[in-house]
C-alpha cells in the first residue's frame, strides 16, 4: 500500500479537540493500517459506553482497505485534509417548509451521531440496510456545511458570516441553479462505493421530516493502491491535479485553511469554507489538442507533471524562461502560471475533487468532470481571486464549462458530546 | 489481498487458443500478483513484435491492484469469469447509416486491437487521453458482443443464432427502448474507475464514423481489498447476491455457460450469450421491510446469505423444512426457492453484475439497483425460464423494475492475430 493518504489518525482515548493545530494530521495511512484493524472492531464494542449498539457482526476480517478510518470528533471536521477517496456523494438539502432553528438543530445531532457510527463501521441508528457490511469504515468520511439560505430559514442571519456572501458570477459560468446552492451540504467520501452509498442513503434517512434532497452528485478519483504515485491524482484530461496543494506540514497551512480559533464568527472556530463546482470538461474538443498543445494550456508535462520550464513534477516553476526566439516556455496564459498562489497574492485553496461522469449526452459527448471541491479559510483570498483571474486569461478555460455552484461553511470538528455546527444552533 | 478473484492468467506465450476447456481460470489473483507487474511490464515492451508502440512511462511502480492483469486472447473473451470489478462500463453502439458488414468488420478489428493494447495497460493506438497513466492494467476488461439488430445492417441475416430471438416480456417489465438492446456491445470492467474511463472513451474514439452510442451505464463494486468475503458481493438491497452461481470447477460449468466447440452457429464456439438488464430497486420501498420481512421475501439470512433453512452461505436449501405450524421456512414465493437452478430444469446462468446509483429522482429517492449481466451458452435455457418462474411468483419482483433490456451474442475470444467476430464477419 502506498502511503498515499493522510488521515487523522488518533489514539482511542485522547482528548476530543486537541491542543495543536496539526493534531493527527501527516499519520500515513500505512501507520494507521497497522491498528486499525483491530482499534476499529475494539472501538465498535466500546461504543456501547456511549449508547451505541454493538458493532455489526463482521462475517469476515477487515481488509487493509476496509479497517481505513477516520476520525469524526476533533478540532476540524473529517473530509478536509484525508487524501483523496475512491468514491464519492456530494448532496445539497433544502429544510422543509415550517422547518426552524430547533427542528436543524436536532438534525444536526442526528447527522452527527450518525456520521459518528458509520465512521466507525457501526450500523446506521434506523433501519440500517446492510449495504456496508463485510468491509469496515473503509476511509469513510461524513462532512456538514451550512449555506447562505439556511440563516434566514433558521432565524440566525446575524450570525451569517460575511464569507457566504454569493460568489461572484464569472463568465465561463453555465449554472444551473437546481443543482447549485442548498441550506444543507454533506459530502461523504469513501475507499469503497457500496459503504459510500450506505453512508449516503442512512444520512438521507436521518433526515426524517426536516429536510430533503435539493442536488445529489457522484464521484470517484482511483481504487486504494491501484497508483503509488504519492500525492496527486490524474483528472478526466488526463492532467495531473493538486502539484501545488497546501501540505499540512506547511507553516500557513491552518491559517490558510481554518478559521482561527479567535476567526468570526465565533463559531466557526476550526470550520472551513468550501466551494463546490461541478465542472464539466469539454472532452471533445480537448482531447482533438495535440500532446504539445495541452500541455501549452496547462504549462505542464502531461506525463509526469512537470513544469514546461524543466524538473519534476514539484520543482518550482521558473515563470521567466524563455525559449530561444524569447517566448516563455510556460505561456502567459498557462493554467499553471495563472493559479500559482504567488501570483495571486498568496492566495491559497486546498482542493480536494472527485472526477464524475454521468454517462453521455445525446451526441455521444460524455458528461464528465470534475467535483471541484475546495477548501480555505476565506473564499475571498482562496477561490475568488484565483477563479477571477482564471476567468479573465485562462487558455483551460475554453476547455471547462462550470455548471453547478456551491458555497458552505463548514464548522469545525464535533468535540465528543456535541453535534456538528451546536455553537451556531445552540450559540 | 484476498482471493476474491478468478483471472485467466496465463503465461505469456503460450498458445493462443489453449486446449483445455478451463483454460487459466481458477487462478486466483494472489497467484498473479506474484508475478504480475513484471509480467505486464515485458509484455508492454514485447508489444513492438506485433506491432505496438512501447507502453506508455510509467513514472511509478505498479501496485498490486494496478498490475492485476486479464488476457486479451484465449478461448473465450474476457470480462466473463474473473471476478466481480469495482467499475464497470456499459455501452451498446448502433452502426452508422450507411456502414455495413465491410465496416463493421473494420470496426472489430480496430476495437480488438485497442482491447488488447489497453488490456495489457498500453495506450490506446489513437489520441490516448493519459487517464491511465501510474495505474497499470488494473485487471482490465474488454467484452463485446453483437445485438439482434447487427446482422440485418450488415446483410448477415443467415448467420444471426436462434438464441438472439427477442426475449419475452415480462410483466415486471418497464422498458425504455431508448437505454435498451443496440447493434453493438460493449462491457467495460476494471478495478480503478480511470483506468475504465479511460477505455471507455478509447473504444468509444476507435468507432471512427463507423458506430455511434446507443446507450451507456456506468456501475461499481466494492473496491479490491474493502473485504475479505471470498465469493459474493453485497448488493445496494444489502442482501449477498451470487451464491448460487455456478463455478468454473464445477463439471457442467463450461456446458452452462459457453457455446461448444461444435455449436450452432459456428462463428459463436467459445461464445456466450450476455443478457443484461438495469434493474432499478424501490428502495423506499424495500426499506421499509424489516429484516424478518425483508429474509422472508429473499428466502437468507441478510447477515450471511444463510439460507432460512440454516446453515452456513453455502449450505444446501432445505426446501422442505417446516416450522412448528407447518410453514415452510423457506417461503414458496421467496426468491432464493424460486431462482433455484433445480427448481427451473437444471437452467443456470453466471451473473456477473454491477451495481448502479445515478443520483437521486425528484422526489429524492436514489435511482439505484442493478446492473444486472448474466451470461449463459443458451438464454432459453438460462435467463428466460428462471425470469419467467420470477416473474409470476417472486417475492422480490414487487421492489424490482426492470427499465432496460438487451441480448448480445457475444463470441469466443480471438485468437493471436484475429480479432473478436472474425469467424462471423468474414466466414
Amino acid at each position: 500500500m502506498p502511503d498515499q493518504s493522510i488521515t487523522q489518525a488518533r489514539t482511542p482515548g485522547s482528548e476530543a479537540r486537541e491542543p495543536g493545530s496539526g493534531g493527527g494530521r501527516g499519520v500515513s495511512r500505512r501507520a494507521l493500517l497497522g491498528t486499525a484493524g483491530a482499534t476499529g472492531l475494539v472501538l465498535g464494542a466500546a461504543g456501547g459506553a456511549v449508547g451505541y449498539t454493538a458493532a455489526p457482526a463482521q462475517a469476515t476480517p477487515l481488509t487493509s482497505v476496509g479497517s481505513g478510518r477516520a476520525m469524526f470528533h476533533g478540532k476540524h471536521q473529517p473530509g478536509i485534509t484525508e487524501g483523496l477517496q475512491a468514491r464519492g456523494h456530494l448532496a445539497a438539502f433544502d429544510l422543509m417548509p415550517g422547518a426552524g432553528r430547533k427542528e436543524a438543530a436536532a438534525l444536526l445531532r442526528r447527522w452527527s451521531a450518525a456520521a459518528e457510527r458509520l465512521m466507525a463501521g457501526e450500523a446506521a441508528p434506523h433501519g440500517d440496510t446492510g449495504v456496508a457490511r463485510d468491509s469496515g469504515p473503509s476511509s469513510l468520511t461524513v462532512t456538514f456545511g451550512f449555506g447562505h439560505s439556511f440563516f434566514a430559514r433558521t432565524g440566525l442571519d446575524k450570525q451569517r458570516p460575511a464569507a457566504l456572501d454569493p460568489l461572484p458570477d464569472f463568465s465561463a459560468d453555465r449554472l444551473d441553479k437546481a443543482r447549485s446552492d442548498g441550506d444543507l451540504w454533506v459530502q461523504i467520501g469513501a475507499d469503497d462505493a457500496l459503504v459510500a452509498f450506505h453512508a449516503l442513503r442512512a444520512i438521507q434517512k436521518e433526515t426524517g421530516g426536516a429536510a430533503r434532497v435539493r442536488w445529489q452528485m457522484n464521484g470517484f478519483n482511483r481504487s486504494p493502491g491501484a497508483t503509488a504515485h504519492p500525492m496527486t491524482a490524474r483528472n478526466l484530461m488526463g492532467q495531473l491535479d493538486g502539484t501545488r496543494n497546501p501540505k499540512p506540514a506547511e507553516p500557513d497551512f491552518d491559517r490558510r485553511i481554518f478559521v482561527p480559533g479567535d476567526g468570526q464568527p465565533a463559531w466557526m472556530a476550526g470550520g472551513s469554507y468550501a466551494v463546490v463546482r461541478r465542472i464539466r470538461m469539454l472532452l471533445d474538443d480537448w482531447e482533438k489538442l495535440s500532446l504539445p498543445a495541452q500541455e501549452a494550456v496547462v504549462g505542464r508535462r502531461k506525463a509526469d507533471g512537470a513544469p514546461l520550464s524543466g524538473g519534476a513534477e514539484t520543482t518550482p516553476m521558473d515563470l521567466e524562461k524563455a525559449d530561444a526566439k524569447g517566448e516563455y516556455v510556460v505561456p502567459l496564459n498557462a493554467h499553471a502560471r495563472i493559479s500559482r498562489p504567488d501570483q495571486n497574492g498568496g492566495a491559497a485553496m486546498l482542493r480536494r475533487p472527485f472526477s464524475f461522469h454521468d454517462g453521455f449526452d445525446a451526441d455521444g459527448v460524455p458528461d464528465a468532470g470534475l467535483l471541484f471541491v475546495c477548501w480555505q479559510a476565506d473564499p475571498l483570498r482562496g477561490f475568488v481571486p484565483v477563479q477571477r483571474k482564471l476567468d479573465r486569461g485562462d487558455a483551460l478555460s475554453r476547455y471547462l464549462r462550470h455548471e453547478a455552484s456551491g458555497l458552505f461553511a463548514v464548522p469545525g470538528g464535533a468535540a465528543e458530546g456535541e453535534y456538528v455546527g451546536q455553537r451556531l444552533l445552540e450559540g
